[in-house]
């Protein structure tokens, strides 16, 4: 019998060296978005280029095929809840996915990318979308050409779909959106009509980065957020990214006259974050050390955004502190103002700046235009008459020119096609977790008032972090809520907030 | 024939990856001492590993022997001084003493490196010179064997020194700095003996962190250093590191009361990222893209740090400035006085914090007993002995501790055994470049009271930088300067300077 475990461990090993050099390309990346001088562009893009070669080169290395071809009917891989058996499980789909890319169509994906995403840019600032379709067109091909290469059982859509939210397919996606969508456009419409108004303005005063620095800094760390091994930087476009099993980089950014980009865009961040520092950091780089998915990633960041960070509860404990640090704006504010402000609801043309109640809509909208494109059911050339007409019909609003409507995000230019989907399933996934914490952590409404979120945490720890790749999305949903992937949850929640604001 | 172009094409590809590889690591190293998390550090050691291994395994590839020892007898590497010369030359060099160290040898270095600094740093936090010793033993047991392997004609001291100063001699080091400690004791006796004393309390007052930052900052911008492609972080230990051919970093610490802490480290540092902004780009990875040595580098921090910073005609540009920003210190503060405390000179006990005028005293000492220790001709016991001593005989001051004596710097327990002359040679040639500059730039005074450094820069640039490591450090100082290493041009700086401020 061949020695299994020495095998395995040989797996093991080469894959957590491989975490080591991805997650040095990571610093680059991190480094490049925070503090690198503008000159050196050219450079690092060499560097990663570079990093990028060697990581996918050990990856596809023929003997770590070898080894999973040895392990596949072993006993190690005999239950697949197991250490051994996820390990080996995932590992096997990320080879196998990597390896059935020929090296020719990942070099022009790489190049369609960084070419794409420089036109785009381009593009956008010119509203000029006939400068972008060549390459979107160009974009579409490649991407096809990578599912055909992928494989897929029913759809082309779903081998794309799959890179992003593992196992998920775009028929029970758009099953579950399409009904998401269908009770949404009521509940905008009667928001639309009621007579009350956010008093929104209220967000619209001084409020000086220093102040907020201080209290988005104090805030992450009340709810949880490890600075012994993370930091808090400034960009333009936030994001969180993990460095080391103890280094996690959370980055926000600051307007002075609107108090919501930086502190939502942290409380976001940190529910990232969150989830990467609750992995078990003795597996990093491997799969029982790795999140799940982008969908069961975002329901971390939008449970803290959203479901904590945009709640009474949350804000009695914190409306106290945010008064004492932006007087200025918030002295004589009550704190029913300030929470209806922090919560308006309106139809907008830009998807990142979307309210809770509208953010669907925009997923669900890019999501039907991606199947059409990817299944060559719709033209690039009609692609911005067909963005139009659905903004109109589930936001009623029409963007005034593709640079604020079909051109507003990055993701199609960069490849990045498959990938909205799994911000509809984070606010989905978001609201089921999140009913079920309500009702087994017993009041803890009255936690969040006293500014205990270590009960809310310790339950992500234990129900979702903990885990790893374990369990694929479905079967954690499943198994954490006890129902499979539906609309209700996040459509009660939205109708219970917006219909106390609103008055519906 | 055989190809010698394509050879050399592809040795230099080989060199230039491998330096994309290299600055990979120094981004690493950058971010551990100015942003890393502190749980982050036991990870990070893993990656630093990884990369420094890729980059050995790299840098000794055997092909690049094969090449090189095709191009050795090549007409590419007939003229010693054109680019190709250059390139042949310099790589084989570094190839040659690369490869020459057993692969035993360098991880026991490493090993015995990174121990060594964490039983040092323990061993002088206590005062336990006892707990370093046997660290120290090994070190120069293994840096004896390093010596041994990568030979040496005279004295096996020359092999380590060759690391950090290509071609340079213990005895012509030897013969400069005896010379130059000679004439420095009696300089030094006539300041201790003077009556006036340096108004040193001026600068004990209070400066405000945010206001050096922007005084530095602006200073460093008006000598020339270009924020487009390099930034100052705040670190510990000031440095500067370069992590691409338009990324250079500075680090400095601030010290809300003493002055020279935060504008002296980074008009130092900065001198350093001249020299690194100065080299070709284009030939980044390449020798001829490559700085000549640590002394010549030296010359060019201390250059900026003391010959001009701490220059009358500097101060008579940047005074009012710096009264403007930190007016609670300085407001009416006479210039004069000013100028006497930043170049206040008195023995003391710590090299870092020396002043001009007995800081080559301190390199002197440990030059003389890292000789000894090499040669075997001193014990690591009688160590401390030897040091108080010396610390007597030359600056007539002996250290109350070991701590603060013998244990005060990091560099023996990590290895760099070799380096402390390069210090001493950095202001030897600094001012011997600074009086032919001064000779060749008419009236520089005026130009520093202007605030306009663009012509000293323009010097060093043409004169220094622009040849990469085409010239060793001796044929560089000869053909600008038109002389040989020596002490005089330093000692007349001294005691023009130091004895028109104390009256000798």
């Amino acid at each position: 019998m061949p020695d299994y475990q020495a095998t395995y461990d040989k797996l093991c090993a080469h894959a957590q060296q491989t975490a080591q050099l991805s997650t040095t390309g990571d610093i680059l990346g991190w480094d490049e978005n925070t503090k690198m001088p503008p000159a050196a562009g050219p450079y690092r893009a060499e560097q990663l280029a570079l990093l990028a070669g060697l990581v996918h080169e050990r990856a596809t290395a023929p003997q770590v095929g070898d080894w999973l071809a040895e392990l596949a009917d072993s006993p190690l891989a005999a239950n697949q809840q197991s250490d051994a058996g996820t390990v080996i499980r995932e590992l096997q789909r990320s080879y196998d996915r990597k390896t059935k890319l020929p090296g020719r169509l990942v070099e022009e994906l790489t190049l369609a990318s960084s070419l794409g995403q420089q036109i785009w840019g381009k593009a956008r600032e010119e509203n000029d979308y006939a400068r972008f379709s060549p390459a979107l067109e160009r974009m579409l091909k490649l991407k096809r050409e990578e599912a055909d290469a992928v494989g897929y059982a029913e759809c082309r859509y779903d081998a794309l779909l799959d890179e992003y939210e593992p196992h998920e397919t775009s028929a029970n996606v758009g099953r579950v959106l399409q009904s998401l969508g269908e009770a949404l456009v009521p509940i905008v419409e009667k928001i639309q009509g009621s007579s009350r108004k956010a008093p929104s303005q209220i967000l619209e005063r001084e409020y000086p980065t220093a102040a907020q620095e201080i209290f988005g800094t104090a805030t992450a760390k009340a709810i949880g957020f490890d600075f012994d091994a993370g930091r808090i930087d400034v960009t333009t476009h936030p994001f969180c990214t993990t460095l080391g099993p103890r280094d996690v980089r959370l980055t926000t950014r600051y307007n002075e006259r609107f108090f919501n980009s930086g502190l939502f865009s942290i409380l976001h961040e940190a529910g990232h974050g969150l989830y990467e520092q609750g992995v078990p950091s003795e597996h990093f780089g491997l799969p029982t050390g790795e999140t799940v998915s982008l969908g069961i990633h975002e329901s971390q960041s939008r449970m803290w955004e959203n479901l904590v960070g945009r709640s009474e509860a949350f804000w009695e404990h914190f409306y106290g502190p945010a008064q004492k640090a932006f007087p200025q704006a918030l002295a004589g504010v009550p704190l029913e103002d300030f929470h209806f402000a922090i919560n308006e609801s309106k139809p907008s043309l830009i998807r990142v700046e979307a309210d809770e109640a509208t953010y669907n809509l925009h997923i669900l909208i890019r999501f039907e235009l991606e199947l059409l494109l990817i299944n060559d059911d719709l033209s690039v050339d009609d692609l911005p008459a067909e963005w139009n007409a659905r903004y109109e019909k589930y936001l009623g609003i029409t963007p005034p020119n593709d640079a604020d409507g079909v051109m507003q995000d990055v993701h199609w230019s960069c490849g990045l096609i498959g990938y909205f989907p799994t911000y509809a399933l984070g606010n989905l996934y978001a609201s089921q977790f999140f009913e079920q914490a309500q009702a087994d952590l017993g009041d803890w409404k009255a936690q969040f008032r006293q500014g205990d979120f270590a009960p809310l945490l310790g339950w992500l720890r234990k129900n979702i972090h903990s885990h790893g790749q374990r369990y694929r999305a479905a079967e954690l949903v499943e198994r954490v809520t006890g129902a499979p992937l539906a609309s209700k949850a996040l459509l009660r929640h939205l109708s219970g907030k917006f219909g106390s604001l609103y008055g519906f």
